[in-house]
């Protein structure tokens, strides 16, 4: 997969690779089981510190999007549904209570709201059927 | 309005102060230009400390729910709808984005996390309804 570093942005390094890496597992562009490129590896291809690239694999395999393979080095977690539990649920609608209270605070309509995750969402998916 | 705190809780107190009465200006029951007690008040009748509910009001300042009336102390602020910008629309995606993403990867459908939306947007429109 493609994976475009902006070295002007605010957005952290670490970030930028993470949020791209954990939508290429979304829509599978990065497949289960698929082990990815080392730190050393990923880190001189885009031309940014290793420790940075380290940052992102560690947070992605403490949340994990990837687990530990003994010759493969970091490989896509091929389990990743069994993290929908009933605990996930409740703290997803506890993360997305502020966000919800703050737009309708601001007067955004229910409609809108929903079209945005929509468009969100759609975006993955069409990604998924691309792949 | 009433506040509850819970000292066993996770979340930090000042956190607890600040949805609930982010959720009391939502549903209207924090009514435009209202003053809010003074911090060393509050802190007085909920028993925490007073830095706790200065953290609360000073985020709250700077976030725009509230603005400094010469007499009346911190009030509501009167001009929320104000602050639905484009720049904000833009904003919100960027923050929903990881959410959607996590979710997609765990297998969550669309209609799922959009009926998680539409229950805490209808629990502050019932809230607005009631007031």
């Amino acid at each position: 997969m493609l994976i475009t570093i902006d070295l002007q942005s605010e957005i952290p390094l670490y970030l930028q690779l993470k949020t791209q890496l954990i939508k290429g597992i979304a829509t599978g562009e990065l497949a289960e089981g698929e082990p990815l490129p080392s730190f050393r590896q990923l880190s001189a291809d885009l031309g940014i510190n290793m420790l940075t690239v380290k940052k992102t694999y560690d947070q992605l395999k403490q949340e994990g999007y990837l687990t530990m393979h003994r010759q493969k080095g970091a490989v896509v977690n091929g389990q990743l549904h069994a993290r929908m539990t009933d605990q996930y649920v409740l703290t997803l609608k506890q993360q997305l209570a502020p966000f919800i209270t703050e737009a309708f605070c601001y007067g955004m309509k229910k409609a809108q709201f929903t079209a945005i995750c929509n468009a969100l969402y759609e975006e993955l998916e069409e990604g998924k059927e691309n792949d």
